[in-house]
């Protein structure tokens, strides 16, 4: 495979080291494609007469169907993807097969293929994505005005709506989605002809392997070309971003199943049993989501550890950004939808949610900010007064609404009773109609909004 | 500070834990410049009196001039940023301080400081980095014609120029800009006006305060405006792919200095001596810029674990974003000012550039190619040929230029003695002429193509 | 400072990436003992004559003095600890200053101060463990027979006590200090002597300085003893598996003080409020510790990326070693102060816990452990009549032990009215008697056993 | 699977991300031995009779001839390897099969199969360790006066042997094997017997599990030992520790190789030719293994991250510690493998060292230590001294000892021409012998001292 100088085999440890076939297999369509463009271009430019071109370009196809078909045999002893797919085309068309590799390397033949991979990928991946801002907004829309209590430190805080929570991960997701697309125009040139390092002295024209590829432009240097995997790892640190939102939200979502918070149910259909405890309904879905995390940032703190500190152009050492960036990737799909089946399963108990949302005196804000509005307390006053009423009720072990209007008046004499009507749940929510807030009609509205610029049929 | 209903103090232990004053004091002119604009719209909207925001205008300007002066007192006890600009504007203006925080929390003024924070530190890096640009271009031009040896696997393969090289590293710094920028673009939205978490019932203008800060549009979702810090991460991730960048450059340039190389020169001003070994010119700059990016990385996985698995809204967790992102932004600056420094400093040595780009056979490919090109032989049996004629000079310990055409026909009777020509380095570097390949003339191109797009001085 | 080749200084920037005065002034304790040791040791072996030793100890002792005084002058141009000492130590004793450099280099020295920083930090971090293990063992103590539920998943599963709970922290921490432990013992050989990375001609004794500075024994490969930090990292690794542990507990806090579970009370002293929402008690030094995990593992990462791939021996990218290392240690030092505060301030509340332990069919397992032992049924059987009868009983909305004798007699006709008896959370736990099981008196003996073996006093 | 409950099956996307089936498939036989050791013990204990252990022994040990054999069918249906063992289990005995789960839950089975896998892993991990220890140490032997140039900074700074740089990595191996020896010795507690986390109301002997199975105790408490997965953790940070070891000989050997250092030969058995460089002789192995680091830093971050914030007991993010455990731990055994092949395969090339060594002035040092010792000069004199004697030599481009003694009076009267002795480098080398230094007597004896304690036969 290495030419004619290697006297002695490589050792045993080696080829097992070495091999990259076991994992590469997977770039095949990726790689074929590539070759498809590659010899075409080298027939338009006159590099290769008609007929090798037709032949080889048979022989690719053929090969692709063996794949496909699963007749194909894959050999470690041939290394990798591009030898495994060469030799067999060689098996086909003969000794035309060496003419494939006119103007390439492997260098430039891997990078090319990777870039189509991952491209694929972030276009699958912001699919998915959308698939799920959809199921979230839909479900927003239903639960627009279904109020929950709204969270800091786990404390319930100020009321909220789940239509309104859910969008948060709309509005999350669609920062990711916009990640996955910056990642994809930047990874969107074509290294191929970059050769094995410094370009090549055929008269290929790159632009023409670029554009039917699907490349907005041959990439500018050919050392950067073979040498450089920044878009693998600005798509594995976007997935890792994305997979931390989903944790966040699979962490809720293990949470608010607990029998402490009966927030929502989920069906059957995402949670398990237990081997001796025939009571449980766990939510593993979203305990593996919750983690999977963990594997997608694993992947790519070892990614950037690979790459870091190696001269150029291509190392070795580069055939580890595969099997993180295949596994960091597929797990972040996996995840997406996951969730989406989680987020089209699962029921909120609006009862649950309100009686949560009135508890611990979560419309006190609602109350400083009374004070603020109606009778003029500086802000940090109103909080004082607000807090020292908090504190009598609490102390009474009953909510605000249930403390007298003399009993308020002894903190601050201004108070009327047109105080009780912000102490509500549902007035508090109704009232945070700021830009961005909860008022349901706000949720209402952001959730057109998404539905209509998500568009298409849910999946 | 928490109102009126705490009867104890935190433990000592609590306050030392808690308090963040110790470094988000680096946020107070990102805090006092939110609290202007909150403050001022606070006064277009009728919800302040003019006189309350001409006070509390005032008195921001003065605690700012205090700060910049060095005369604040930062207080641990009032535990951050916030309170600490507040509870001073209240000894300066009185109870008037307390309306500022009218319609705010803590939870939107911080995202709102950390926003701003890292957009000016973002446009700050691309400056930067493209000064680093500009010295790499320049130092192109003036060496698209100087000959070195292009490596893969630290061998050398084909021969390049020194020019190509250093432009690999303008592509990678482009993309780095392009991932600053698309984040800044992304993170550019507003949170303030979010207020704790649901929005707020006072009458505020969040597009208001989104312009006066220089926000395109105010966020659209009051929860995820306090629970995210993705704006974070992405500059995180952007910065932590640039360091890596920087690291493969720091690496070469500590391999191209050794005395075995030999490739360029550092001056004293970027090397250092040693206690004991006086003859020491070590290159220092270079090693802690290729070992700085273990503590780039080291920070985006530490703000992706303490985000993973976090329930919405804010969570005192969350406080953990702000040491290891001014931490890790500000090393990737100083990265990239010694960086620029080490470039501007460093001179190659043609001679030992030039025979090392001769010895090792870099030209075999070369041969090859010719092989395909004038006597048709398919790729993979060019490739045979010529790794006999490699062993074979090899086994003499000549280069290929030193095998007789009798020796050459041997192997492969159809070549003639035009075949010398490609085996020289400057030939073999003239002929890359593919785009984005290592020829000269493509090598000026692309520099002079950077240095128009950079425009402008160097810093 | 490196001798009189260098004729130019350093450029600013270097300076300012180079200099380490600003973090490892913080080694001055180890680095004047590590230098009394050598000196005297030079004495001891004839290398320097009385005079001159006593002159330099006397002169280290005023250097100490002055830096515990906070009256010495750090200097930045004089780069790190060791400069700044010696150069003071100069200016104190003269040339004889010069001497005590002797067959030592500044790559031994660094290596056996951050040794000795890192030892001292372990033995100190063993004995916050064993504090926080002693609060945590008092506590199960008391509480080795309050009822709770035992969560699988966050479902409540099976019944256990609040003692056994607390008591598996303790065996965690148990393993924690093992590893504090084991880390100091292997690191317990001392470089001194390896001078820069060859060992000297001068006829020292390493046995002497290692024995006086509390070490086992001299490293045994000079190249090895300045070349490698394998012993802060394995520091930092065991520092990021205990702050997990706490991260794991911190998280049981954050959700077992939500109103939601309330299962235990945390005192003002461990709780804050909000700017905002006056009613907040929130549990912000639990989730600082749960956040903190992610700062040390981005340590343990940014340190093993650093020294990943560097060549033997030393290299300027080690200087990285020191901020991550004493950042995270002490910020695992803070996370055990913190959470025995927490563990001696926080109150579990038996009356709900003990309902909760209740609810959630948590005694089906004993339920099905009845049909094995007292009717002999294959266990996966009994699981199965169990499963059907808590789906009988959660149709109905009650708990198995409202289930009529005929109801469960229609599932499995032998059972007897003997069943009842296992179906209380108070019998379910007493059952529990195997070694290492929940039952309250393995609790109590288990607790008992831990406070012994720890011995003395709460810190 | 899980009970009678569950009314409709999971959905498709669950039963993908909650099969472990596909991985766990490995642990066939730890579960099969863990599960023969609990049934002897229902059986000794008497809570199985005699007739159902023997079935379920019988059959167990049928199943573990079909995977063996490659037989057995594992279905994804069946989620996992202890259910696809039971399941067939119960095929071949009947419903006695259903009596194996007696006192037992997969929660401490799985925690048994995990502990059992890590510590044959680490058996086997030491092992190899050793080998390779052999194998640097019989090399150092061989080259214990083979003088190389010692780096730091990877600028030549003093003289050593290639032996005494050998040992340098048996050290960091020594260290290696008792991080894996510690980490065997903590984990060694059996967890079976935990049930689902409680303990268990049968009359168990956890005890006896525990000897059969070679652990050297059961563990003390229940949840702890369902719950935690340090003992992973540990195995995993001392695998990235010695990944790190090998990632920094594999960097050296990599630079060693390449043409400008020629300081070693590779084979042909651990080294690859280029598809179009036919010349190149590319060390892969050593990249790959300088590269694996990184996946395998990347699983110990994975991991960290899927426990930190996990609430007791078990909980599904605890599946993933499988495959990242799995991974990391078998690719240290294939570096180690390839270290050891290469260390076995690898040359040095004595001539081109010995001449590295004497250039650069290495031996600066020992005339700065001469200056010191016979002349009594201050060390920091000496080093001015000996600063300005190498810029003069420098400047004129020759060694040291070039310098005539008039040019080195001028610079320090009392020089006599006996300083000449210590300029040559094998002076310089056998002058090294204080404790841990280079010279060839200390290295012999330190590789003997290895060979001794290794003992045995090379693998």
């Amino acid at each position: 495979m290495w030419g004619g100088r290697f006297a002695s085999g490589p050792a045993e440890i080696m080829e097992e080291i070495n091999a990259s076939i076991g994992f590469d297999k997977r770039l095949a369509p990726q790689d074929i494609r590539g070759s498809l463009a590659h010899v075409a271009m080298l027939g338009r430019t006159g590099i290769l007469p008609p007929a090798d071109v037709a032949a080889i370009e048979a022989g690719l196809k053929t090969v692709q169907a063996e794949i496909e078909a699963g007749s194909f045999t894959f050999a470690r002893a041939l290394e990798d993807i591009h030898m495994n797919v060469e030799s067999r085309l060689r098996e086909i068309v003969g000794p035309a097969a060496g003419r494939l590799h006119t103007a390439r390397s492997r260098n430039d033949q891997v990078a090319t293929d990777m870039r189509l991979w991952v491209r694929d990928t972030l276009d699958a991946l912001d699919a998915q994505a959308a698939d799920l801002q959809r199921a979230l907004a839909e479900a927003a829309l239903r639960h627009a005005g279904t109020v929950m209590p709204g969270f800091t430190h786990l404390q319930s805080a100020q009321p909220v709506t789940f239509g309104h929570h859910l969008l948060a991960y709309v509005e999350m997701l669609g920062r990711d989605r916009g990640r996955f697309r910056d990642a994809r125009a930047r990874l969107n040139e074509c290294p191929l002809g970059a050769a094995a390092l410094a370009g090549t002295s055929f008269p290929i024209d790159r632009h023409d392997t670029a554009r039917a590829l699907g490349f907005d432009r041959p990439t500018a240097n050919s050392l950067d070309s073979v040498a450089d995997r920044d878009f693998a790892l600005e798509a594995l640190a976007a997935a890792a971003i994305a997979a931390v939102h989903l944790s966040r939200f699979a962490e809720e979502i293990v949470i608010w199943t607990s029998a402490q918070f009966g927030f929502v149910r989920l069906s059957d259909r995402f949670t398990t049993g237990s081997s001796i405890m025939p009571q449980k309904r766990n939510p593993d879905a979203a305990e593996l989501v919750r983690a999977k995390a963990g594997r997608v940032i694993g992947a790519l703190s070892g990614l950037l550890i690979v790459m870091k500190g190696l001269p150029l152009a291509y190392s070795k050492d580069m055939q580890e950004d595969k099997e993180g960036t295949f596994d960091a990737l597929q797990t972040l799909s996996l995840c997406l939808a996951a969730m989406a089946g989680m987020v089209r399963d699962l029921e909120p108990v609006p009862e649950v949610l309100k009686q949560a949302a009135g508890a611990g005196y979560a419309t006190a804000t609602d109350l400083a900010d009374w004070l603020v509005r109606e009778l003029g307390l500086p802000f940090r006053d109103a909080h004082h007064v607000t807090g020292r009423l908090v504190g009598l009720a609490s102390a009474r072990g009953v909510g605000l609404e249930a403390l007298t209007l003399p009993e308020m008046q002894a903190e601050e004499p201004r108070i009327t009773d047109a105080v009780y009507a912000v102490l509500g749940v549902e007035n508090s929510v109704a009232s945070r109609t700021s830009y961005g807030g909860t008022a349901p009609g706000n949720v209402r509205a952001q959730a057109e909004r998404w539905l209509e610029a998500l568009g298409g049929e849910p999946a």
